[in-house]
């Protein structure tokens, strides 16, 4: 990350007590997002807890077993595999992480080209991932793993890789009694809150400083109850993270998809259009579950073109893509995430110049041809324009109905050496010719990106 | 338990809310005990938590194998018989009670002859042993027994039997975090007090409305720390057991063996003299431990003479005392505990009328001879007076010092028929003939009791 | 034990090769029992095995869990306390024996008075507590304790004390396939006994050299199955073990009470009456199970009265008597257990005397009088009685029908030092005076022994 | 599988008892291989046992563990993670299989184009994994997953699928103690094959009629001791499958590489060139173990290309291809290898028909060009040779030195519609014109093969 002049103006404004932050959601909302964000554009998203124990079904398993109505599935699955009277809790000692190597996570996300990565430091069942103060014998260090996840997650990202880390967490729990009470208060009391959600925030920030928090479990009751501005007032005033810190907009119901830092509408969000906001499609590998499923089939698995897809369609309309996978019990990324990791490191070397530091193109999908999104760049010349297709053209022209190409215009493949040939469209746009190129020279499998210098703004 | 004069007392004065107690001290110490407490004498005290699944060395395992210094042995126990990072926590699941029959307990202690019953709802290891708010997943609903112990027993004892039922509370938690900042605050703040220590406090006597509050873990800080004194105000003044709700004086390093309910001066607190207050000497059949030690040896355990003994002692002191059992991680008490309590249940049954009702005498041990301990109470024709001896006198006669004959003086045995002879000291005291009498015609095995009537005032 | 001269003799006869036996039950019942057994009258039965874990109900619980019709609260206990698909298998690993001290369990059962012990190496599960080449991976080295069970008590009993060691072994198996399909083969094929029982029984007699071999198991089929005869005939002629070792009668449905060493007609056994064989009553202290029970109560219990007169009965007609407690999972012996124990050697210590070395008298139980029991021993000069009561006499007198007493008779209670007046009946037999004696004198709690030198013959 | 002419005289034969086998090498080696195997190809190869619950290092783990000498990072993960103490029979409970789904399983191994499936029955830890009657408590029925692993897997192979069903079985166990004590006997005992080794094999056979039996462990010692051809001599002659039957050539160390049915000279045997007899190469997906390892990388999973690869190399020598995967001891066959798996049948619904009942063509690898391996088959019109190239030409041509081109040649791409333009080499062999063609109309991805019709023989 290099330290840009937006940075130094941020450093300038906060010596001199320029801004300071309101706890109201409009001067929340006026803080610039410090730029390392969007820059990034991919995240590596890693939901671990106690339900890697079970490992069945997904990261919602108790409330999925014990929540209302049960769903009969993973009620069996209790029933078939477990005593009566086994508890949620009692899976904790069976958390035990003994192959969790944080190096080698590290070394896997910075090779998969990912720029951040965000853990879930306690999900809706409550149990805390770090050594906390507030989540007493429902954490790491005092069951399961005896081991402060985030902790050596954090110290890794940070002496191995150039990648920011941050830091997933739940406003709400599930089944805690504290907020059942307030909950049965009509939010009128904020007990919760009070000893367990922002104390967990305040504790986090200061112990791991991370670079970005991932708030979630809001939905329930408005940002009023988690005196959510109050928290980010600080975070963004005083805390010692304040000049790189960036959140997201899960602070209440009344907050999603409005305020906060950028926006993370739904899980896996992903409009098709421009958005006026930076926003975020935060999607998992396993098409149904951000936790790990034991029982996943090969056919659940997101494969590289989906991804790689979705990633271009999420870029080209602003968005940043935060890719999900879910660790085993046992702290192993499975093996064939990390082949979707590093398949998709590989094709960022051929392909990251259309990603990393790109911004929206005016337009995000192509206006004639189906499947093709663009991002840009300013060049040295003038903007330059990318264009991925996701399959490659069956005939040897490929029509594209965006770009006006001008006599300048020079088209080429990312990864490959020569320029194509066009013409222009007989009522605009552009008509590529596609040579045929051998398996041999393919730069990758899967996604091809054209690069447009050149053309008419 | 009588509806008698005092209680009609309190009960007026409640109506006309003549007494407020204020939340200090002198106020506080100025409540009369309701007088079951007295009346009672012997109750029956339980160490049940997750310590019971170790049950090795004491009930203070988790600190002497955490804390500071470890001690040797236990650290080598879990060494040796428990993987590298197993942590207490761990433990919990395997706290199972499959066993656990609150019915037959209650059979066992009202056979027992003892009048309350006080169980653990949290040791210093801070486990709740009841349904709780405030101790989320670490409690016997959440893992392990997953079921409410403090709520059944109380239900067993009230439905199937006379007995008063009270709980045991730690105030302090050898390990919780919250506890821990505050003690390195200084005290100066309170956080674990107003989080944990008093929602707990105020949970247990709405819900189970218990007779009596037996606190601990108070001994580190004082009595303001814990906001002792305002809590029982409230519990005198406003809870829904103030009538007959009494406590005991672990509230702080002030209050101790000074203010409160009546005075648990220490562990096996047996002064040997007449306390100017009402006292209790908690005591435990394991000599060694509180919670049950699986490798507990016979010669660990009290004998019947040491226990009686012991009893009337602390009884003709002025102290009640309470016997403490362990039971096991499974829910039972186990044989020899069985047969100590029934045993001390069949000498009740005999011997009971020196004890219930009874107040302390003149002179507590006989001034002359050793091992003799009176307790009388008021007879239709003047003050009884009762002197239990703990062996057999092993001649024809036995001198007491104490007591003044006069010619309506009468002299028998609690449980045998005939009344003996004596004759006036040469200087004072008494002289009884012991007569020998055929090990078929003695009234108990351990520990006989003198009753005499009419003696000089 | 003494060098006696029944030993020197078979010591001579074995050196002479007089003595070989033929492999029939003719030869077999011919040779004498060597004379320790006769002489040390009371051992110390052990039930231990992987039944222990679940140490509920019996140690025939996996056949009442899986046999043929199964016991419904067994398969309760299964369903409520384990997950579904639980073998009885997977209870192994739980037996964790981690307490298991046996120079500790050696000096208990010195203290007990008794002179051997009988460990069961085998019960009907099939588990072996040794170090066996005969059931892989079903034994106490491969799983479990990970200890060889038998070999560490036979070398602590040895070590610390004079008692001596024998072994339980069951011949059959509920559940193993090979005896089942010998069964199936209307035991015309030994496949079990040619690979496991016999292996296994050699195995133990030339590993651990035990002076005795308890055989159970045996009645569903004859001895000739078994080879009884063949392995006896070894280990009468052949064996490490031929000058001392003494077997039962449990080698087949023709063997039972008829055939073999000593007889164990059945469990329990007391016929009340002489027996023309050596015989012994193996029985348990808790009344419903060999094996431990978490649930024992302590009326389950035998009491001391209970057990002591049960021992007079059985040594009175010429029985052995072996008294069984079970261990739990972890190798303790509980506490109630341990009482029982060390009250019966406290006793024996004071009336030995009567038992060990003692032989049946002309009469069993009195002719007139209930409940006395009486032994005898050749006295320096005529035969001595011994009559032991299991209550103490409410009146003054006790009229004993069957001793004849002389002029020089001399009568006295074990324990107790003054001689007690007599006159001979009306009608024959004596009639003792029983003074009042006090408790304080008394030599014992439970069951007196009353010594009667120079009766008539 | 078509009824061939081969199997019709085989049928013949059987009915006029024209061929018995002589329990003799020389004999055994004579009998014809049913053909189904030679057609097939391409096998599944299932690890699976006791070692897949510590699932770390490889399928050796206990001889890694307790072998001699062991190996250090098995140790330490031993005391890392399990208490001290725990024996290897303790993991058999955690053997759990909850997952297993036998229908799946033969619907992805029917999906990979194989033709065949061998399960471990029984790995050298000696589990079996059948309802056996050899091997008490320590298989799957009695302990860990409480099922018929073979017997369900063989049901739904035959049930859903048409391929046939082998049996891997160890001959020998690392630590049987019967076995340790032939082996301590110099092999002049046969206890171990007795007792264990051929009981297992017969009830195989016979339970389970296996197409194959896959035999292993017999490395130590010779075929005689294991009794080796007179159980071929049965399984030939008299056994319920001798009509179709096939072994390999593990049955002591005087057979393998030599004698038996198709050779498996050693693990992952592939020679390079044609072998004079039937043989098999099997191979692991996981590049350094058979058995599931969790912390298995993605760069040790063979790619498509070295899979595809060693497979053509592995046919063109006249040899099999078993390809092995590691269930994890919940039962399911992880993505990454059903990846692999149903890549490969993808590959082969295009590529199949230069695998499946081809032959060696005369030459194996390419005189001249590095990489090509031949098959071949009986066309209509002489011979067809194919020619597969694991990686695309870089040049327009390709040169081969093997095949010599006629007037009638004709060059096609499996899966390609177009013929190749071909010219005769300078000095012999054929020079293929490669033109570009579009990765879209590629026919797959890794390894093509050409077909050649038409050449000089």
């Amino acid at each position: 990350m290099k330290w840009d002049v937006f940075n130094i103006c941020l450093f300038l404004l906060s010596l001199c007590n320029a801004v300071r932050y309101e706890p109201n959601w409009k001067s929340i909302d006026s803080r610039p997002l410090p730029s390392w964000y969007d820059q990034g554009k991919i995240g590596i998203f890693i939901h671990w807890g106690v339900f890697s124990v079970p490992s069945f079904s997904t990261e919602w398993f108790w409330w999925q077993w014990k929540g209302s109505p049960p769903v009969p599935g993973v009620e069996a699955f209790m029933k078939d595999n477990y005593k009566p009277g086994f508890t949620y809790a009692d899976f904790a000692p069976e958390f035990t992480a003994e192959f969790y190597n944080p190096n080698e996570w590290a070394e896997l996300f910075n090779a998969s080209g990912a720029q951040y990565v965000v853990l879930t430091t306690k999900h809706h069942e409550g149990f805390c991932n770090w050594h906390t103060n507030y989540s007493w014998n429902w954490n790491s260090m005092s069951t399961g793993p005896n081991r402060d996840l985030v902790g050596d997650l954090a110290d890794a990202i940070r002496k191995y890789t150039d990648m920011r880390f941050g830091v997933y967490h739940s406003l709400f729990e599930w089944f805690n009694p504290l907020y059942l009470q307030d909950q049965a208060n009509n939010y009128q009391t904020q007990k919760f809150v009070e000893s367990k959600t922002l104390p967990e925030l305040y504790e986090l920030v200061n112990t791991y400083k991370p670079d970005l928090i991932w708030s979630d479990g809001d939905w329930m009751v408005s940002s009023d109850y988690w005196n959510a501005t109050q928290f980010l007032a600080w975070l963004y005033n005083d805390s010692p993270v304040k000049d790189y810190i960036i959140v997201n907009d899960r602070w209440g119901n009344d907050s999603r998809c409005k305020h906060g830092g950028f926006l993370d509408c739904s899980d896996s969000f992903d409009p098709g259009t421009l958005q006026k906001r930076k926003w975020e499609n935060c999607m998992h590998l396993d098409k149904y579950s951000w936790g790990y499923r034991r029982n996943m089939k090969i056919d659940d698995v997101l494969s590289m073109v989906d991804l790689l897809s979705e990633m271009m369609e999420t870029i080209s309309c602003g968005g940043n893509i935060l890719i999900n996978i879910g660790p085993t019990k046992s702290g192993e990324i499975i093996p064939v995430f990390q082949e979707r990791l590093r398949s998709m490191g590989d094709w960022l070397k051929v392909n990251g110049e259309a990603i990393y530091g790109s911004v929206p193109w005016s337009h995000q999908n192509d206006t004639v041809t189906r499947g093709i999104w663009y991002t840009s760049k300013k060049g040295p010349e003038g903007r330059i324009v990318y264009a991925s297709i996701s399959s490659w053209p069956e005939k040897d022209q490929l029509f594209l109905g965006a770009p006006k190409p001008t006599a300048s215009t020079k088209v080429t493949l990312l990864g490959y050496p020569q320029q194509f040939e066009f013409k222009p469209g007989p009522s605009g746009g552009i008509t590529l010719s596609i040579p045929v190129i051998s398996i041999f020279d393919m730069p990758c499998q899967w996604v091809w990106i054209f690069k447009m210098e050149g053309l008419k703004n």
